[in-house]
């Protein structure tokens, strides 16, 4: 970093990656702000991201890097690409190609329930729910 | 799980914890949908987050429990709280209380830079970049 930079205030883009080689990658949808997935990515992933425009992650459980959508047609196009104070977060907004879903199980988000406290005992429980609209502008 | 259930349908909270006991967090404003940080937390982080209705957090670097703004009073009021289709991952819409910034540098939001190629290599640098606006209802 030149003399004066922090973490915090650097343009330099130095991604840190946790001590397994992956960073925590959060994909939103432009036009809502809802959060459509999350998943990981790798040093090639996130290089392979930017370069081609379209959201690239490794898959912790084939243990192989994996282009988002490739088999289903529902391609992550990348619309803006940002990390967070320390650098160790991505953020993404991509707008959803092909069925316009981002989840395995063929729903629009990954997030599809809500987490709310039983009647009664208040014990937590899920509940199927709709996405949120965002209520004004940013 | 009930006979027939899945992980994907079932409405049994079971969140997953990794190998370290932690759970990736992110967190949004629910009036844009921008997302205004990302962090961990621990089982006793959730619970407490789900009974008191503000966001708890588990510091790595500190290695304590901390109620996000206890400090600084830039409490997290949870307005919604989901989990993904492995419910390994919690979305929290939450409002900011006190002064409505999230990260620890005064910025709304710690994802206040994005990634852009730079002219000529293409290599990738930073610039502060304001939170997007949401173009469209979800």
């Amino acid at each position: 970093m030149a003399d004066g930079e922090t973490d915090e205030t650097t343009l330099s883009f130095r991604p840190v990656f946790g001590p397994d080689g992956l960073i925590p990658a959060i994909v939103t949808d432009p036009a809502s702000g809802n959060v459509l997935m999350f998943a990981y990515m790798n040093e090639k992933a996130l290089a392979e991201t930017i370069a081609s425009g379209f959201a690239h992650f490794w898959s912790r459980s084939r243990a192989k890097l994996w282009k988002k959508g490739d088999e289903s047609g529902n391609l992550l196009k990348v619309v803006e690409l940002r990390t967070d104070c320390d650098q160790d977060v991505i953020w993404i907004a991509a707008e959803v190609q092909g069925d316009g879903v981002a989840c395995h199980t063929g729903a629009r988000s990954c997030f599809y329930r809500r987490v709310v406290q039983a009647t009664g005992n208040g014990t937590p429980v899920l509940e199927f729910a709709d996405l949120p609209t965002p209520t004004t502008p940013a």
